[in-house]
């Protein structure tokens, strides 16, 4: 098999351009309040007007990345991006912290005038809310918004030893603990974010790399399961009391949308420089090598042979899982298991990640592409294919899985092309 | 259609003795620490051990119950539950609270060996261990179990108003509140479970009267949707910033299971003399007439035309949902459903409920019935009608609905054969 990744390029991003973003750009703006809409129906319709801070952090920072990085964005198109972007990090910025606290943590979320609903439990509202801000503020030079992002990030390392805070269900001292693998792989993704925008160099690019060298030793030697060849999401904690947790739902757990996700966010901080800051640290080429056979047996393990797509979640073990959704084929597994095969390949040039990278991308265009409507694909298929909601955004699905990986996989087969 | 009650009895009192009991006996009780194991697979061996307090409230309350009322026990299965039963309660009484707090609650979860693990946020672990506490009471005379049964529905009175308590996260004095279908609906089965075993006659009875009126109201006036004529899951209580609330995700749940086992938990409550506490109480022909509708209606609404058995989760509106699960088929809702057409037609004798029945007893026999393996039934279905996990217990199917559904099939099958 020899893939055309000239065409692969223009494929995704003229999808990107003539589908995805103008769906979003017409509806989802809230001109009235700010923020954004994210429920928007089959017909592109918005059926519900709540905002989820991780969706509007993630399409403000979508915004701002399209203007920062599409190729061939004409200057309008920019100046339109960074708009809708403002649109974004101002209501961020105004309306979605709790300003009752010291720290001003962002609420999970509000209701369409930044009443809050949920309280800020979740420190990914915090980590998606930072990128936007440092993506802004690469396309703007706000400083403003470069010193929200830096306040976020270090208000992050704060919290990661216990995200969820009092908001916890755990007793303290008793219960099973766990590291969770989100938390370290979003450190990666956040870091390398933050990184890229080049507005931290200097004092800033130590504790950044740091954290990404620390969170990936985490997921590489900590989270992954030599048996299976996957990430598992919780890791018992050492300790007397966690002696078993290894054996509990949590600890059995596998999602094989984030181990696949994870490797790739693990791929992609190989452009930056670090220095080793453990005796242990592999070199880079061991990483490359561990994180591809990652990828390798995840795909192999998490395909479903009966129906096609990548289950939602597993059992490590085979036992009966809690999530009643498990078998369910998600829209941002698939498209994070496509740039996973993307970067594993452009890494090894392995035709196992060309065979791989063909057949989730005929999944995706065969099931997820919404053939009569057009727009954004659809979120939500059950195990059989069927569109299970009638959804092109939700409180979940908002303008970033699917936008960031039609921009990247057309970023990447385009450097492909240029050097086969 | 005319059905043959005596058989229909008959069937559902032999399935229960001969697979649902003898499963759930063998491989169920912890003989070591206390307790039952509820993660049964579908070989029947036990794949995880944590145990989760509802569903060990529910065991212990059941085997009590079916040494209360299973015609035709003998003195040793009798005793044997009784046995059973008392593994729960103790390990409920003596492991399962939190005892740091001066009231006591019960915990979510707890390890095999009792060790907390989850908080005690979830006002239903009280509930459910109350009627266990109860039924025990009943069967051996216990006093300290009636009085701690009566110690929990104090509590429960105490909590209802705002159940979730400290674990909530919503904002106080800002986020939208709901009045939450579930903890009526909970009100009512408890009280009347107390009030059946006369335990509580004298000063317990006018409080358990009371508050079955109350919350019988609250369903009927407050949670019923007119156009729909369903339960809403969550009314917005009144003020102004819930004015919008009706049009939310929350605001537009429906449960069609719950609807269904909330109507047959009102018309259960009809075989106990109370006095009307309110101007607007209706008569209980008015009753019987509401209940019955809303029952026709929700099995109209809630019935999947296309691939047959009742959704678990509906938008009022017919927006998409946030629950992926809402196409599942899950074995209480059936179950719960069967009994709401026997109750209806016991009540009214129209044909339409004695052929909802067939219908749904006809889906159960044929989807949930484990053919290959017998013992107790299958607990979630895809929307298509496969078997979802290979599961006869979890988390939250334990030995509950579907041992109560066959034991109440049962009797009032035969009630019906003896007055036709």
């Amino acid at each position: 098999m020899s893939v055309n990744w000239a065409e692969v390029s223009s494929k995704h991003l003229t999808y990107l351009r003539k589908e995805v973003i103008p769906m979003w750009e017409s509806v989802s703006p809230d001109k009235e309040y700010g923020g954004y809409f994210t429920c928007i129906d089959g017909n592109h319709k918005v059926y519900d007007t709540d905002k989820f801070i991780w969706l509007q952090g993630r399409e403000a920072y979508m915004f701002a990345k399209l203007a920062n990085e599409l190729p061939d964005a004409t200057p309008e198109e920019r100046s339109r991006w960074i708009e809708l972007s403002k649109l974004g990090v101002e209501f961020l910025r105004d309306k979605c912290r709790d300003t009752t606290t010291e720290r001003k943590d962002f609420y999970f979320s509000v209701a369409r005038d930044g009443t809050p609903q949920v309280a800020p439990f979740s420190i990914f509202s915090d980590c998606f809310a930072c990128t936007a801000f440092a993506q802004y503020a690469k396309a703007t030079g706000e400083t403003w918004a470069k010193e929200l992002a830096w306040d976020r990030f270090l208000r992050i390392e704060e919290r990661r030893s216990n995200p969820v805070g009092s908001w916890g269900k755990g007793i303290a001292g008793q219960s099973r603990e766990f590291l969770p693998l989100n938390v370290s792989m979003i450190d990666v993704n956040t870091c390398v974010e933050l990184l890229s925008t080049g507005l931290f160099d200097g004092a800033g690019d130590g504790p950044l790399k740091a954290r990404i060298q620390m969170s990936v030793m985490i997921m590489l030697e900590i989270h992954f399961d030599e048996k299976l060849g996957v990430f598992r999401e919780n890791v018992p904690t050492p300790g007397e009391r966690n002696a078993n947790a290894v054996d509990t739902h949590e600890g059995r757990l596998v999602n094989p949308g984030h181990t696949l996700e994870g490797c790739w966010f693990i791929l992609d901080t190989l452009r930056f420089q670090y220095d080793p800051i453990h005796p242990n640290q592999p070199s880079q080429p061991d990483v490359v090598a561990k994180v591809c056979n990652i990828i390798k047996r995840t795909l192999q393990h998490g395909w479903d042979s009966e129906f096609g797509g990548l289950f939602y979640f597993l059992d490590a073990e085979g036992k009966p899982l809690q999530q009643l959704e498990w078998d369910q084929k998600l829209w941002w597994v698939h498209q994070e298991a496509l740039l996973a095969c993307l970067y594993a390949f452009r890494a090894t040039k392995d035709p196992f990640f060309e065979e791989w990278f063909v057949k989730i991308e005929t999944y995706i265009f065969d099931k997820f592409v919404d053939k009569k409507n057009g727009g954004d694909i659809w979120g939500y298929l059950s195990r059989e294919g069927r569109v299970l909601l009638n959804l092109k955004g939700g409180k979940w699905k908002g303008f970033f899985h699917s936008p960031r990986a039609f921009l990247l996989t057309g970023l990447v087969a385009k450097e492909l092309a240029a050097s086969s």
